[in-house]
């Protein structure tokens, strides 16, 4: 069975030590000094550690059962759900004027993170209703608002995004679900929504969709597509749940993962569906939220990384195989752990070296977030805007790497359900695919970000890297361990830019075929600029004489593992970028 | 529901066309023209698609049942495999003397291929009677031979390797399976083997184990090995079946993918064991077998990337999802096929471009294998084991990735069980792990086959590329595409191995460290080379009128497209190599 400890002191060194987020000039984080945010982040981790953990394997190996129209969740979810919703959590970031607890985006980010290395599955329920909150509170009417918001973050009803239909997935233009408005000001919903997470359970009273509709007579594409309320239980004016709405799960989905959630075709069958927003500006109400829930699904990813590496690294430290080909370690046992040979480390400083950079991204990015949204700083929205596809995409394909890698580490028992890693790559696998597939977000970063505020926003980024370096380049211990292979990267990456403008323009097939690379050196950047900037802390804490010599020793050299191991995979997406889009595009799609 | 078409046409491509097979001084070869191998592999293919093909789903969602200690395979299985040895595919290559067909490597290579992409489960049950043969076949006694080989060719018995136990996989030192000698001559074995592909089943009437053993007091740790022939039921002098051995299934292990094969916990009590070949030489007979054992893994690898490939290419040509942004393609339909889209032909092509070069390098492989072995070729015999830890190794792992890719390609619908396509890369992973894992082959690559035969065997294949690109460096268009990049890549991995001689020499962690890197470096250098060689093939069939056109044509994009896009890879590989063992091994096994 694998284990799982919440990792609290790293998140506590990042917050702290590196992003320095209690000095930051941003509202609502004056009080997120060390006491408060350890608070937090202990009792999220008992939660996670003690309640949800548990149940990963369970929800795996009973998944979801649809009887007669109900679905039920595995055996302890809703126990579990009702200790998660009574500690606060389910409102931990949302406005307190309806009860939430008005804590910034970082603050959802790392404990976030714990739940979702727990157990995926469980925390999607909290996931999908936050972004059907977010929605509501974004663009409805202060009714709506006051109708739904309270009992959504109080968790006694949860919450859905309906997008996908059979015909259309990534191109939303193709939605045939109708919305048509009925005399009371509502509107009918008519259509078929498929791959909807916790479309359907017995976790709460309530469920309130969100779903991407046309009215008739709109117009074409994504120009015509609404977003409207669609509650499980008609909610009365006086608050009480009403009539059963026309809406159903028609059906499970057999997946590879994700087993715990609810993944349901809902069928809406005239059902009575309320305007949420503008007419026809559905897809702007749902871009205000993408950026959110896409950096949970990056964090998703990691996350699955963190507790695969954990468990391999517990096995590498006592499974006996072997010895040391420098001199045996364990003279008294039968062989030496398998974490002497220098294969194996290979292994667990690739997925260390990774997550511990990822949660640095992942944090930064979260706290841009806050500085868009609680600053209005448009200049950090902006970045993290140009950011959100490589944290999506990047930490997603690198976290299910992570949790393959983890795997291998246990040979043949990683094959095993018994040993529990192979779950952790199953369900790592989801990460690439929704909230837009990965193939999505490089065609986003490439096709939209870059040419943001007319390139000036990607522009920032590079001046951002540079000053970083430029400020600390008399830093020698820095230096040719972190800040020249930092710049290595860098200029890589402004090289594949500098193409795309150049050769993009003749033909933008020669952007789109390197998009996928870009995602990738950019991602390798971006966790070169948190492993500098880690080891910046870290050696500066060294220097002010933190007793806790080893666990700065440690990020250093984890750190120095990546610049030296990881980062020149940006000289081979630089290349696969500049060879441009005719190795791609030679073939006629009927001669493949 | 996925399907599968046999790809005979490249396979006849690859044998002819590129490997010249009946034109080479081989005994056997002589008859592999190309109507022969074309016959040959027609009926396997029908076989893989109408016969095994749809057993896949069938066998991956019943799994295997233990009752009572009897474990019975998938609805089907019995059916299918009585038609697969009613075919003889089951001795193809087996000794003629004891009713086998007599064919070469290549050929068993070949429709191997197409019963593992048909259903790798499946095709497990023969992989494994094919180790136990080739085992008796090569170290049994005469009267053993007689005894087992005709019944196991004929397919009425099965057989299965029995190496791992508990506490040992890969340090087989660590066997604690005791055999005791009896006064008749036999052994008795006492001892629990693990994950035993194959251990028990209803498919045949008996089951002929091969177990790694101790004789007590015999040599410690690996010399005091021995190898028996440990049946299920014994065989009477006159051939028939007699007592039931004392030996059983204790339980199925609980797998990520293959679960259509049983994967057994064997325990042996005092059961009737004879020994096979010499008294403390079980290794070394086990060792004979490796070459073959592991190439027939790499080949599984690819071989479910194919089957991915060829289902995620059928998706791409039928999904509709948004436009061309050079220009509509299919104007009449709401949205044109994904694999006008750049970023799904960069998926679609990695797994192409990898699939059909690793087909060239397998084949290759084996053709090497046959001439080592049936024209006691040294050189050859050298070179193949110098390239199986690769052939195993890199195969496996981009084989594995290339399912990745492809159930990428289908978006949501990959993550599904209806779709197929998770299950391939389920069954994939396994070929990573077993018949020693990834990391292991890396060692046995750097550590013990680069300085076999005091580094003259790696030399040959450097003369090997070479010579290749001397002798064809006049021909400017093969030159530019194909072998100036191979002349690149080769220099990386030469740069490698100086590096490893070097610095190996000062601390052997330093040639340890790279040893993973160094594998995938050479597996590109040897998928560069066989692009190369299929390249020169294409373009001289085009010059020499051969009128399938678009074939040529598509192998030589597809090969630019690998050479362009996946050969820079080398770059990194080199890079992380010469990092050394320091960024490797800096941490304390304890600051993990």
């Amino acid at each position: 069975m694998p284990s799982y400890t919440a990792p609290t002191k790293d998140m506590q060194y990042i917050l702290h030590d590196v992003l320095n987020v209690s000095g930051r000039d941003i509202p609502g984080y004056d009080e997120l000094d060390r006491e408060f945010t350890s608070a937090i982040l202990e009792e999220a981790g008992k939660l996670a550690v003690q309640v949800l953990q548990p149940l990963n394997v369970v929800g795996d190996q009973q998944g979801c059962k649809l009887e007669n129209g109900v679905v039920r969740a595995p055996e302890g979810f809703k126990a579990a759900y009702d200790e998660m919703r009574g500690g606060g959590w389910t409102g931990l970031d949302m406005d307190p004027d309806y009860g939430g607890q008005g804590m910034p985006n970082i603050m959802l980010t790392a404990t976030g993170e714990m739940f979702s290395s727990a157990n995926m599955a469980f925390q999607m329920y909290n996931g999908l209703t936050h972004g059907a909150m977010s929605a509501i509170h974004a663009h409805g009417s202060a009714e709506q608002k006051a109708s739904y918001l309270p009992n959504m973050i109080s968790g006694d009803w949860t919450g859905t995004m309906n997008l996908t239909e059979p015909q259309c997935g990534t191109d939303l233009g193709l939605i045939r679900t109708k919305a048509e408005p009925q005399e009371d000001g509502s509107y009918a919903i008519t259509g078929q929504k498929i791959w909807i997470s916790a479309g359907e359970h017995d976790l709460s009273d309530n469920i309130i969709h969100l779903v991407l509709a046309k009215i008739p007579g709109g117009p074409e594409g994504v120009k015509g597509i609404s977003l409207f309320i669609v509650p499980k239980f008609i909610v009365n004016e006086d608050g009480s749940l009403g009539d059963r709405n026309t809406l159903s799960c028609g059906g499970l989905e057999h997946k590879m993962g994700i087993h715990g959630n609810a993944t349901c075709v809902m069928n809406y069958d005239g059902a009575k569906g309320f305007l949420i927003g503008e007419v026809n500006k559905g897809m702007r109400a749902m871009f205000t939220m993408m950026n959110e829930a896409r950096l949970s699904v990056g964090l998703q990813g990691y996350a699955q990384g963190e507790v695969a590496y954990q468990n391999a690294l517990a096995f590498a430290q006592d499974r006996l195989q072997g010895r040391d080909v420098t001199g045996v370690k364990a003279p008294d046992k039968a062989a030496d752990p398998i974490i002497v040979h220098p294969d194996v480390r290979r292994n667990l400083m690739d997925q260390k070296s990774f997550v511990e950079g990822a949660r640095a991204f992942a944090f930064w990015g979260s706290t841009l977030l806050d500085e868009g949204h609680r600053k209005q700083d448009k200049q950090a929205e902006d970045l993290v805007s140009l950011l959100i596809p490589v944290l999506k995409g990047f930490l997603t394909d690198k976290g299910f790497e992570t949790t393959v890698l983890a795997q291998q580490t246990l040979g043949g028992s990683g094959f095993t359900q018994e040993w529990g890693l192979e779950q952790f790559v199953r369900d790592a696998r989801i990460t690439m695919i929704y909230e837009g597939t990965n193939g999505v977000q490089s065609l986003d970063l490439v096709g939209r970000k870059l040419g943001l505020n007319g390139g000036k926003t990607v522009m920032d980024f590079f001046e951002l890297v540079k000053g970083f370096i430029k400020e600390n380049e008399d830093n020698t211990a820095l230096k040719e361990d972190f800040l020249d292979p930092l710049k290595r990267a860098s200029k890589d990456l402004q090289s594949a830019g500098m193409y795309f403008m150049a050769e993009g323009m003749k033909n933008p097939n020669n952007a789109l075929s390197g998009s996928y690379d870009f995602m990738h050196l950019f991602g390798h950047v971006c966790l070169g600029l948190m492993w500098a900037r880690m080891a910046k802390a870290s050696m500066a804490a060294l220097e002010a004489g933190d007793t806790d010599t080893e666990f700065h020793e440690t990020k250093l050299a984890t750190g120095r593992y990546y610049m030296a191991r990881q980062l020149p995979m940006t000289g081979t997406h630089l290349a696969r970028i500049t060879s441009g889009a005719e190795p791609v595009m030679a073939l006629a799609a009927a001669n493949f």
